[in-house]
């Protein structure tokens, strides 16, 4: 009888990995370092030695084990292929067969930000919802689009990268993509960081911020202490990103928009400069939604990526 | 054996109906106006007499007939209950549920937009995707947004409201939703024709449209045969309608855009002006989209009503 999961999540820095019952309990969960030398060969190779160690330790049979499941950056195909990922030097990777080959194990997997929205939707904020947007910010802004219950891929495996939607037709610098004025830009920790330190430069008016390590956490706390040139970067980073998500809604209609990623540890006030945006943006009809902060932090990963086996 | 379905889209002014084979030919094709009067109570025993009238005609028993299905303007429940239709005066009304008494047959519907995408998705330019967006260019801007081969509803039916993404912040009218700037007050035959209108009066160069009664049809026409000042409308349109889509992609990722509705019937030129902004705009990784015209034209509600009851 299958009565474990792993749940394995790649990250350009630390694979995390957990130990789950299928009934969505965490038993363990631990992480190593990604060795992203020659292209990362040694990655799936690690993972399925971790895998092989755990099951030594607990005295479990792989035959106990329904399989493996594992989120990674960028796009993924249905069947588990990495057309291209550029942090891992990976192209045309046959994540889930070779894991599967390694392991001996069922193994499945997708985009890491859709990874977490199915986390969220298993055992997190978003397991009340059947239509929900969940919302990463961090490095970048991606999002898990839920429709009916499911995380849609697309076409190729871009649906949800609401991070590029253009919201300033007046900027000038591009963004990673190549795009100018996208919502990361602005609504990414970088694009905080960069917000902050602009306007200090432009302006002499006195900030907690001055001579500081600006980012985005101390851009949040010191609009929390009530500064004047941290509120004009919280309110542009409301302004966009609930630019952003209005344009969603009027694709989608979701019931709530989810956030998580690091930059949500700002808390409800993030949640409040963004839906007051959103409002004021929105069609009429989709103004009443929910805004809710993701619940699992850096563990809605493991846990998506656990949900594949089942 | 069920052979045959009734097709019934219901608008402010005609009433168009279909018989079909299940197997999706259409068989005989009418209109019957729309009697709006004490909250257009006539409209459903008149679309059952229809019904019954044409079944005597054909002498066909209504054992043979697997259901009808319908189309109507604004939000549709999966249950088929119109909340509120300002144009029909309708409110909180079992659509499909008082059909199917007035009928004895079973009845399922949905918004007439999202009809029309199921019609071009089972007989028409969306058959061969199985992610697209359809999208109406008409008195209103409004799209079907079809994932994984089924059309979308969101949370509350509003999914697919992309006319009323903003696209304009500078706008100081307001749009029919109360919004200012929306997709819709520039994409749509009303917005071509305020947006021809605007430029004649504030521009004295020559233009064709001048002295003309001028309409959506009238602008491009005129775009055709090289008029600058249609151009500088149609080039606005474009960039509205290409900014909306590239939004849109950012956060479904279709295989294409299928566009229909009385605008549509500009033709290719449309497309192509379109698509121009929408590459300028969208993420990279969604660029190569496809652009194509629907082409059941005013019979893709018909055709998506009838597929309700398959």
């Amino acid at each position: 009888m299958k009565k474990y999961i792993f749940g394995v999540d790649v990250g350009g820095t630390a694979i995390k990995l957990g130990f789950f019952t299928v009934e969505g309990e965490l038993l363990d969960k631990w992480e190593i370092p990604t060795r992203t030398e020659n292209h990362s060969e040694h990655v799936l190779p690690d993972i399925a030695k971790q895998i092989e160690e755990k099951l030594a330790e607990k005295g479990i049979n792989k035959e106990e084990v329904a399989g493996v499941g594992f989120g990674v950056p960028g796009p993924v195909t249905a069947e588990g292929v990495i057309k291209m990922n550029a942090n891992l030097g990976w192209r045309d990777k046959e994540v889930a067969k070779e894991l599967s080959q390694l392991t001996g194990l069922t193994c499945k997997g997708g985009n890491d930000v859709k990874t977490a929205g199915l986390g969220e939707m298993w055992k997190g904020s978003a397991a009340k919802y059947t239509n929900a947007v969940f919302l990463t910010l961090g490095t970048g802004v991606g999002a898990a689009i839920i429709v009916e219950g499911k995380v849609i891929l697309g076409a190729m495996g871009a649906a949800g990268e609401i991070g590029h939607i253009k919201v300033d037709m007046e900027e000038t610098r591009s963004c990673g993509c190549g795009g100018l004025g996208c919502a990361e830009q602005y609504a990414s920790a970088p694009g905080l960081k960069r917000m902050a330190l602009e306007l200090l430069e432009k302006y002499d008016m006195p900030s907690l911020l001055r001579g500081k390590d600006v980012d985005a956490k101390a851009v949040f706390d010191a609009y929390k202490e009530g500064d004047d040139l941290a509120e004009q970067v919280v309110e542009k980073f409301g302004h966009y990103l609930g630019y952003a998500l209005a344009a969603t809604a009027a694709v989608v209609d979701p019931e709530a928009f989810i956030i998580g990623g690091g930059v949500s540890k700002a808390g409800e006030v993030l949640l409040k400069v963004v839906q007051k945006y959103y409002k004021e943006y929105v069609w009429p009809g989709c103004r009443e939604k929910e805004f809710v902060l993701a619940t699992l932090g850096n563990d809605a990963g493991i846990y998506g990526a656990a949900s594949y086996v089942l």
